[in-house]
């Protein structure tokens, strides 16, 4: 008999806390979001992903690989060529991501609005 | 005629990326959770939020309140009770970062699995 593992983010040193951010990461958000559409090369990625750095998406797709969420697939061609495919793990995680991405584009108004508010209170 | 305002995190600059930042930090995504069970105290909150430090919490809240994600509110009572509740807003966000906060936990055993593989290769 196997005892389920529980995880629970609200307890420091939960693995599960450290998770909540890699996948509520930015770039995370957006990698994935641009992996949803097929497999992407890193110069796609890169362009796609406006504004990101090398170094940054280098380290993002890393992290992502080593997670499980993304594989790295070199195709034995002159010059070789490098894909990123989602894996199914990356695909369900994009079922949440999607759902943060549009409640961003969805309240963005709402929010600046606050801030405005906010400011002219001061 | 108002021409309705498009908000893309792809663009570099666009604020709905720097939204997203602030809704996907670990912080905010626990706070939020906590503040969905109804209002609560700063004290409440910090013992909920298991190893978070006042700083940080403090920081976590001034920008939720900021981002009309949630109200502070003094009551004159000695000692004054301050309490912070969720707005509309706020209640809205929750519903996909609970989605996110379920991901982590269902899929932290393969997150792991994923991690051992990699780190056993090298």
């Amino acid at each position: 008999m196997t005892t389920p593992q529980e995880y629970d983010p609200y307890v420091q040193g939960c693995p599960s806390r450290a998770l909540l951010d890699r996948i509520g990461d930015r770039w995370t958000v957006l990698v994935i979001g641009i992996l949803a559409d097929g497999p992407q090369r890193f110069s796609q990625l890169r362009r796609r992903v406006d504004g990101v750095s090398q170094k940054m998406l280098t380290q993002t797709l890393r992290g992502l690989e080593a997670d499980g969420l993304v594989t790295r697939t070199v195709y034995a061609e002159v010059p070789p060529r490098v894909e990123y495919e989602l894996t199914a793990l990356g695909h369900s995680l994009r079922v949440p991501l999607l759902a943060l991405e549009d409640w961003a584009r969805e309240h963005m108004d709402e929010v600046l609005g606050s801030r405005q508010r906010v400011a002219e209170r001061v």
